[in-house]
Parts: structure tokens; sequence; C-alpha cells
């Protein structure tokens, strides 16, 4: 690989989503100094559409047609959830739901599918997924009396099947997994985990949020059951935005969630009696969802699924080879490590780069323009989101780490971690 | 009580409040026909200053600040949670935080309150309560096996405490029950209720969303200790907004809610190992909370707090005892009556007319610039929010809706009702 800056210049000259880039706000810095913003998979950039969006709902429908917008409100979370379906996830209309946190979906995903396999009482996640995943599934294993088997295997070359297939018998009832590993940027084999899930009777429950707008799903080809994910990340939703569930189909009406909200009755405003669910995915509704931050989550879902998900997933491939290629061309001497999978195939759209002093190294970078993000213990995740990162962006802010190693600069800051996101 | 348009007027030019009707939008326009918005206890209006609030979370804190900016918005939650404890609620600072929705916030608690009270196997709620307290308390009786006692009480007239004491026994672990009656307006003694479930050793979980930011709910004086509430109503936090949970400081610690998410982990950054939770309110958060909503509650929160609760519940009895004279006085005689307690000193800020033709008579005043809303089966609800609704705007909502029952152009109306917010 070509590690020189013109490479990377030409690179982009030939990026087919470079006309994307400018659908964002703060790209327009094209100086040296500028910022390198390389934690779009922690928060990703404002969508230039979006403040309309916003204020549109905000002056129009909530200031002028006040309680008389409800009647389009009311179509918002399945609305955004077919974008999501058709363009981002491949699963189909009326699968997937806009509305309460990650968490909260989780958490009712989980409980209809543990459920749905009365008798068993193993719950199976890892011990390197996302903390609110690991979470979730020690309170729903608290109140329900279940074991958690915590399998050590989402390392970072990625989660070893066989390993996984050690945790899985007649027991299991649900395994939590994110599709890309939080830290270290892995990608799992949805179709080989679900397929062994269903050899042993178990349903999995995917956590989406890693990858959600910068690698495929592929819900319906893999045959997944259940799924959550955020929209602040790869989808450029707004911080804090409504998360997204999905549950297959031909499941729908068989399963349960445990809140049992208004928004998930039948005939909701009959406002009858005795909770009846919704048939389809409204079931998984809950309480009245947050419409101006849903405005948000439309604007980037459906930038996302006009960009094109493979389109992303080719350039987050590329993106990342050269993240690859620099740290270890330039900065392997400086005792950094790589600590994602090499092949591009096994990656989402983010690198880990090891580093025993990766708090020192995050501060310098952020004093010198580049925002990546510190992971616990060691690791400078690097996200560069390929809707708005150029492959020269990419180089400079590699460039701006190699300098900050090479003169040592990084050494001037504190080793005590403060609080980070 | 004298039922002239000038004494209205006159009620107008002493109102306190009256300079709080400039701080929301739609309200410029003072001709003949203008709109007469009555739902304010649905959805409450736009306030001038929400959209530059909402403007510069997007624009400068998210695309501008990017990642950088969770170093506030962490701190939203009990934030604004602060501001509605001393404004509006009678809460103290570190009892109150905003995120989820109201269903899902009910659940938490309600959960975390059976599991304080081992042994116990009954949850009382009220027949007549809003569908998602009622479903939220089937649903949580269902997974632990738990009855429910459910009151036929919560009558036009208000609860009869005498009634709801012999649902109350040793078996009762928690009570759920509305501050507000969502249909009737009639406002529970909460001092009262504590006390009575106390000398069962019963918890209450209140549910103040029709009350709160209308009616004061005094939660230290009266000894509350859990409470949930909507801030899309009284409290002009946009459509969807995030809800409060209200927890008593001294609970706190000994209580733990069922989502155990990473916003209520201990040192959350830390992303440990196992879940923790965090001391105080923030044991209560669950996922990251919808940033962009949250900058419009805050606005409306901030906006009740300087109105003042008690000034705000004073115009609230003015305004509802004028609705109630005006449809003695005039409607009557068309078969109107008043569903609604009688004593302002009972009353929320809404009022319900009970009349068997309420769905035509709603759309009849709606083509007439009057939005009240229509409660199944046959009432007619009005909510004059007290920040901008003058008296002279309710007198003429209920001429148009005496014009209406005189010349029975709401008979020509389709007596079928379609979906309603």
């Amino acid at each position: 690989m070509d590690l020189t800056r013109a490479a990377a210049v030409a690179a982009d000259a030939t990026d087919p989503l470079a006309g994307f880039r400018a659908r964002f706000t703060g790209t327009d810095d094209d100086g040296p100094d500028r910022q390198l913003y390389l934690d779009g998979n922690s928060l990703g950039r404002l969508p230039v559409d979006t403040p309309a969006a916003v204020a549109r709902v905000v002056e129009q429908e909530w200031g002028r047609g006040l309680v008389g917008s409800w009647a389009g409100w009311v179509e918002q979370s399945r609305r955004i959830g077919d974008v999501l379906a058709a363009g981002v996830l491949g699963a189909r209309p009326g699968e997937v739901l806009v509305g309460d946190t990650t968490s909260v979906d989780l958490y009712k995903l989980l409980v209809a599918a543990v459920d749905a396999r009365p008798g068993r009482d193993v719950l199976v996640c890892c011990a390197d997924d996302f903390p609110t995943d690991r979470y979730i599934v020690a309170g729903v294993a608290e109140q329900r009396g279940m074991t958690v088997r915590s399998v050590e295997a989402h390392i970072d070359e990625g989660l070893d099947l066989g390993v996984l297939a050690q945790a899985l018998d007649e027991r299991v009832a649900v395994l939590v997994l994110s599709q890309v590993a939080y830290r270290s940027g892995a990608l799992v084999d949805m179709a080989a985990v679900t397929r062994l899930a269903r050899e042993h009777g178990a349903l999995v429950v995917w956590d989406l949020s890693h990858g959600a707008g910068a690698v495929p799903a592929e819900l319906t080809a893999v045959g997944a059951d259940l799924a959550v994910g955020c929209t602040y990340k790869h989808l450029n939703g707004g911080p804090g935005a409504p998360a997204f569930l999905y549950v297959r189909q031909e499941l729908q009406d068989s399963l349960r969630q445990p809140i049992w909200g208004w928004f998930g009755q039948r005939d909701q405003f009959a406002m009858g009696a005795a909770y009846d669910p919704a048939e389809g995915v409204d079931r998984f509704a809950v309480g009245t969802p947050p419409v101006l931050a849903m405005a948000a989550v439309e604007v980037g879902a459906r930038l996302t699924a006009e960009a094109g998900i493979e389109a992303i997933a080719d350039k987050a491939r590329a993106l990342t080879d050269l993240v690859v290629a620099l740290a270890d061309g330039w900065l392997a001497g400086h005792g950094v490590a790589v600590a994602s999978p090499r092949d591009a195939a096994r990656r989402g759209a983010h690198v880990s780069l090891a580093h025993p002093a990766a708090w020192q190294l995050t501060q310098a970078l952020i004093d010198r323009g580049v925002v990546p993000d510190f992971r616990t213990p060691d690791r400078l995740r690097l996200g560069p989101a390929p809707l708005y990162t150029r492959f020269v962006d990419v180089w400079d802010a590699m460039d701006r780490l190699r300098t900050v190693l090479t003169d040592r600069s990084y050494e001037a800051y504190p080793v005590e971690r403060s609080r980070v996101t």
C-alpha cells in the first residue's frame, strides 16, 4: 500500500461517496489546521438538512399545528423504521420501529425472548461487549433467576465461534451479541452465529449499535430474529437519538414485551380496559416517542439510505485499511499495535490502536485538532465515518499522531483519566 | 358569577400571569375568528424561546461541539430535574430525573417498589385511570404472578377514599394513581392517600402527568415516595417530550430498578465488568437520553418555574370555574352536564363536559376554531392552560359551543369516531 499523502488525495478523487461530505456541517474547512473528526462512531456529524427539519417540526408542526399534528407524528416510528429496514438493515417493511433508547429496547426484546424459551435458565453474552448489553443481561438474569454465561471470546481478532459454541447448550434461552465490537471493531458473522444458536434452540438478540449505518446487517438474509441499535453514531441522528428495534415478521405476533405502555395497545385511542397488544411490530412500542429527536433521526436515516449501505461499507473497509497500513508503517516502532482485525472483511468502520499511554495520546491529539476516542484501558479508537471522512483526513490525522509520538509531546499530559464518552 | 364577556375581559385585566401569554407562539392573533386552543392538557403550546434553544443544541452543541458537548449533556437529566423539583414539584435537589417516557419510568419505579415489598402479591390501580397506568400495572402483575385490584372509584367527583381504603390490606405492595384524573380533572388528596397506603405498608407510585405544571404536587410536603409524569402537557416540553421521575431521597439507595442500562451505572465511562448502580437518583437512569428533545423540556420547565406553580394553580381554578359557570348557565338546557368536581379545590386545570354527542360536538368546534379534545365515550374535555389562556378565550370558546348546540349544526357531523389523540 502506498503510504504517501498523494495516494490518499488520489483515493479521494475516485471516491463515489465524495459528494456526501458536503451534506454534513463542519466539513467546509479545508486548511492544514482543520479539525479531523474521527469519532463518528461515537456521535456522527450533523447533516446539513437536519436543522431545518427539526425547526419545521418545532415551529410548524408543534407551534402551528399543535395537537392536530399527531395525525402525522403517530406514523413517525414506523416510517423511520421502514427507511432503516429498506435502506440500512436489510429488513422488510413493518419489522423495524424507532422510539426508545437502545437499552430499553434491548430489555424489551430480551425479556420477550426469554418468555419465548420457557424452561431454559441461561443467558449468554460476551465479556468484552458494550457495558449496557452486559448490564441489561445481568439485570434480566437476576430478575428471572437465570445464570449468565459470559464468553471471553470477543477479542481483538473477533469472536471465536468455537469458543462461543462451548457456551451453548439446551439450557441457553437467549444470546445477546454486538454485530461490531465496540472496542476492536471486529465484525461477527451473523449468519453463522444465528445458525449456531438455532441448533441449540436459543434466540439471538443482536445489538447493531456499533455498525448500523456503516456495515450492512442484512437481517433477513442472515435469518436474524431480534435486533436493536442506536442511531446517533453512523446514522447521524444526533446526541441521544432514539434507537431502533427489529423483530422478524414471523415472530412478531407470538412475542410479548414486558412494558405494556399505551403506544403498544391495539386501537390505542379507544383507551380500552385491558391491554391488548397491537399486531405487528407496533406491539413493541411503549410510550410517546420524542418527536423532535425523531425528526433528526429521519434525516440521518434517509441520508444513509440514499448513499447506500454497500457503498458506505466499501469505503469503510478502504479507510480502515489505510489506518491499519499507516499504523503498521509509521507507528509500530513507537509501541503502537493494531488491536482490530487486519482482514477488512472482518471489521466494522473503526480501528483500535493499543498503546500503554493511549489516554495521554488521546489528549495530545485533541489539542492538535484530531478527535479520536479513548477506550479503557489502553485503546485509541479511530472511527473514520465513510459519509464525511476523506482518505486525506485519515492520512493527516495519522500524521499528527506520528508527530505526537515522535516528539514525545504526549508525555506532558497527565496520566489520570477524567470522565470521557 | 357574572357570565358576561365584559366580566371575562375584566378578569384578564387583573390577571398576574397575563404577561406570560406573549411567551408562547400562536397567541398574537386577537381577532374574533382566532383559534381557541383548549387542549393544552394534551399538548402544550410552543414557548417563544424554544426554537432558538433547540437550534442552539442542534447547530452549536451538536454541529460544532460534536462529541465534546457531552460534558454538558451528561448533566441535562439532573439539571432539568432540579428545575422541576424546585419550581414545579415541591421536591428537593437530586430527587427528579428527566429522560425516558412516562410509561418506561412508571414501569421502572413500579418494579422497584414491588421488589421493596417482598411477600406482597397485590397491585392496586383505578379502573378509570389513564390507559398506560392500568396497562403497565397489568403487565407487571402478570410478570410477577400478582393480582390487580382495580378500584372503581376514580369517578367524576374524585376518588372516594373510603372506597380506596377497602382495596388496601397487608397483601398490597403498591398503589399506582394519577394525581389528576385524565377524564374528569378530579384532584386526589395526595397526603391522605399516602398516609392511607402507609398504614397498610404499601408504597404509592404517583402519575403526575395530567397535573404537572398546572397544580402543585408538593411531593416533599405530602410525603410522596415515588412519582412519574410527562412534560408535554402543562410543562410545554413538546410532542413526546421526555418524562420525569421522582424518588424520595431517603429511599433512593435502597431501591433498584429493573432496566440496568449504562446511564444508571456508577462511574459510567469506566465501563466496568459488573453493574453497580450509581448513588442517588442517577441509578434510575437507563440509556442515553434524547438530548434535542430535552432542550425543549428545559425551556418549558424554566418558564413554568418562573411563573410560579401557585399562581398557575390559582388561575387554573378561576379559568375552570368560568367553564363550569358557563356550562351551567348556558348549556345545561342542551343536555350538557359538568362531569368534573364543582369544587375548584378538587380540580386540576381541565373540565369535562358530558353530552351524548360529544364526538360530533368536538368536530363541530374544531371546524369553528376551537380545539378541545374528546375522551371516550361521551366527554368533551376543555383544558385552558393558565400560562397562555385568557378568560376571554374561555368565554369565546364556550360561546361557540353554545352556538353549535343552539343551531344544532353539530348534528351534521358523522357519529363514528376516527383515531384521535
